[in-house]
């Protein structure tokens, strides 16, 4: 009766996040839900759509047509996406927050999450959010989630548990518990790429976040096999 | 340079809340933020939009297309809302949410428009709910809502204030401070039936409830006059 469900983005955060939630709540009380918010790079449902099939759990698509109703941002307007890694550094060593942040952007997702779960007596809730490496959004952050949990449990009158495994991870720390919680199949159809670009950009802040982390981890990213899924 | 937003329903306590912070922040420092969520009373958006006129403040409708996606709610799907009284106050004495109730409706119109009012250096945020009465809605609670501020302060790095300024008065009280503060003109305009029927059905909670308040208030509910201004 430990239901779970995971926000998954089609990421390899998010995907990690799904192996994690199948270890913990077994597969049968698994499930994930992603967000179709006129994201730039829409192919990340179609990563989230297949990566739940190869983890074999039930996947939902929520539409939110509200972030580019409000617009001024990267992720969904036609801004263009830093792709300097130091830029990414200086996030979070500055007050200065990157184009790419929608405010609210993880808040909105949990809450729907929430409302979704609350729906289908779930309880757990899982976010592949991450404070380290380049997360210079504030919605990550531990402190912001815990507030979260707390206003979602009063707001539904519903116990919910936000669960962040990877929050004080590093990208390579990620990559070793992806290979571990044998995530390595579905890995190879996440999709990172900012630019939403396929085979990835290569330059963009996310690009070069994930192929650090797997050099770092000494693995190679299994990314580069399947260019023809995205292909067709 | 203290600007405010008022989450406007076209309601009577939203309504109440817009003549509220003119008084508070200044009409030129006000504007409203109403949500187009596909509510099966889309009526209270042409309130809202009149209600903004005759107050003189600037006014905008965000779209919301996730809350009819999650379904299983009386306010966007066709379910029979309860239409009687003492369903409502039981509320307030069991565990039993009302099938009116959106999980986590205001925590998103709270989430979105502080998202609204970051992108335009807005830091006040004005929201209609109270505890009294009929809310047997757990996300217009003070505690909840004061740990949403928190959520909101550290989720987009901006020291967010939300103002509930109705949210220990009753209806009649509600009445006295509308009256007061000038909102009678705009108040006549107001929609608040949870049919979304025009003449009001005058027989769900939210009608009864605002009979009673004026009823208590011993004051006419200006509703009655303009309502050729739905009919057109």
């Amino acid at each position: 009766m430990n239901k779970a469900l995971v926000v998954l983005s089609g990421g390899q955060d998010s995907t990690t996040c799904l192996y994690w939630a199948i270890n913990e709540f077994g597969r049968e009380n698994t499930s994930s839900l992603s967000f179709d918010y006129d994201q730039r790079h829409k192919i990340e449902l179609e990563s989230a759509k297949k990566v739940s099939e190869i983890a074999a759990v039930a996947h939902e698509i929520l539409p939110i047509n509200t972030f580019s109703a409000l617009g001024g941002n990267a992720l969904t307007d036609n801004i263009d996406v830093a792709d300097d890694l130091t830029v990414a550094e200086e996030i979070n060593n500055t007050s200065q927050l990157p184009n790419t942040f929608v405010p609210g952007r993880n808040l909105i997702f949990l809450t729907f999450a929430a409302a979704y779960a609350y729906q289908r007596g779930i309880k757990h809730l899982i976010s592949g959010v991450a404070q380290t490496d380049y997360s210079g959004y504030p919605d990550c952050r531990e402190n912001t989630l815990s507030f979260l949990e707390q206003t979602l449990r009063l707001g539904m009158k519903y116990n919910f548990t936000i669960h962040t495994p990877l929050m004080n991870l590093n990208k390579s720390d990620t990559v070793m518990m992806a290979e571990k919680l044998g995530a390595m199949d579905a890995m190879a159809y996440t999709h990172t790429c900012y630019n939403g670009e396929q085979p990835p950009c290569g330059h963009c802040q996310a690009c070069l976040f994930r192929a650090k982390g797997f050099a770092k981890a000494n693995r190679v990213d299994p990314l580069i096999e399947p260019f023809q899924f995205f292909k067709n």
